[in-house]
């Protein structure tokens, strides 16, 4: 890729991420875990691969102030767009325009050329690790939902069949599933070295709260004079 | 303690902290530690330390909205204040206005009376291991903040010596140093215990993103014309 093409998408990329400096870096996570990837595979297509990466989440603004917005399709088109304006081939905006549309988790739209589920498989092994447990809390104290709920009997609840939000719903739901979702080899071999840091923080935290409740409801009830259950 | 005297402090505390789930959930975590330090220590009086374990971030909201204010101090004269209000002893205020005044951590005004340091070492303890990872995370969510800033050459600081702040700045600057400032025994003991997952955390992500950063500058540069080190 020439290098003015590259500055060109990247201040494209940075125009529409301006609030967040986080978020960028993702960006840059995903490219260069992109590009790793593609070492491992044949006759990708770096061109397309390179500017699917630093679009894929321009349409993130859109999503979050619609959340109806899908933000791999308004992305997409927004992409095609701008590369049509900017003089590039059609055959070219199409392919990037492939890449962002399927690099969303969601069934019936999986990645079907090289360069997008190189994309799909950068995108992923950001989600996990100990940068997806980090990304994730983030997200949670940008939306305000809390870390963990609480049972009925007032203990911690592991997240498993949680239906209320909370970062141990997220984990059990969808973070510790992400493993068998790779479509590279190097992806997956990418997602697995970086497992047991994700799983052995989720059964720190665990052990730690979960701990702390057991422990403590007991000690309170015995300091309070006519204890009942609904401490 | 007497149950109603519970659910009256219990109430206030839920009233000054409405907006913050997870916030309310810190407050029981510190509680029911502050019970389980207590356990190994002798004459505690379990009113004051009750008292001011449910009270002590009652503060929050004033030091929020004006970032000047000391949720320590405004917490500690709303205690008061309260305590006052609703009939309780001059003497049993006092105590619960010395422990929340000094359970931050600053220097000179360390915490004096045993329920004072039990309410320093309880409220620490959720700033150690995973839980404290995650509030940290959490945190720097909601205010906005970086997971870690880039150095000139473009590649990931460990966060030793930042000014800009991040998380990897807040790790190395404040929690990896907790670990020496408590004041009881089984404090010291259940930070110590939680030391190695937040420690295992820090040292996994920063190997994922300094790694991810490493290895993808070069790449890029490689599939860059007319590459130079601005990249």
């Amino acid at each position: 890729m020439k290098k003015e093409t590259y500055e060109l998408l990247e201040s494209y990329m940075n125009s529409c991420m301006e609030d967040s400096a986080h978020d960028k870096e993702h960006i840059y996570r995903v490219l260069y875990t992109a590009l790793d990837i593609a070492r491992t595979e044949e006759n990708v297509d770096y061109d397309v691969l390179i500017c699917a990466c630093l679009l894929h989440d321009i349409g993130r603004g859109e999503q979050f102030e619609n959340p109806k917005v899908c933000h791999a399709e308004a992305g997409a088109e927004k992409a095609y767009r701008f590369l049509k304006d900017n003089g590039f081939a059609e055959d070219y905006a199409v392919r990037v325009r492939a890449c962002i549309l399927s690099h969303r988790y969601r069934k019936g739209n999986p990645p079907e050329s090289l360069e997008a589920k190189i994309l799909f498989d950068a995108d992923k092994v950001d989600v996990v690790g100990a940068i997806g447990i980090a990304r994730t809390l983030l997200y949670k104290g940008q939306v305000s939902e809390p870390l963990y709920t609480r049972m009925p009997n007032g203990q911690v609840s592991d997240g498993e069949n949680d239906i209320a939000p909370s970062f141990f719903q997220e984990y059990k739901y969808k973070l510790e599933k992400l493993y068998t979702k790779f479509y590279t080899a190097h992806g997956a071999r990418l997602a697995e070295q970086r497992r047991a840091a994700a799983e052995s923080f989720y059964t720190n935290m665990l052990h730690e709260v979960q701990g702390t409740y057991a422990n403590g409801i007991g000690l309170l009830k015995a300091c309070i004079d006519d204890s009942d259950d609904s401490l």
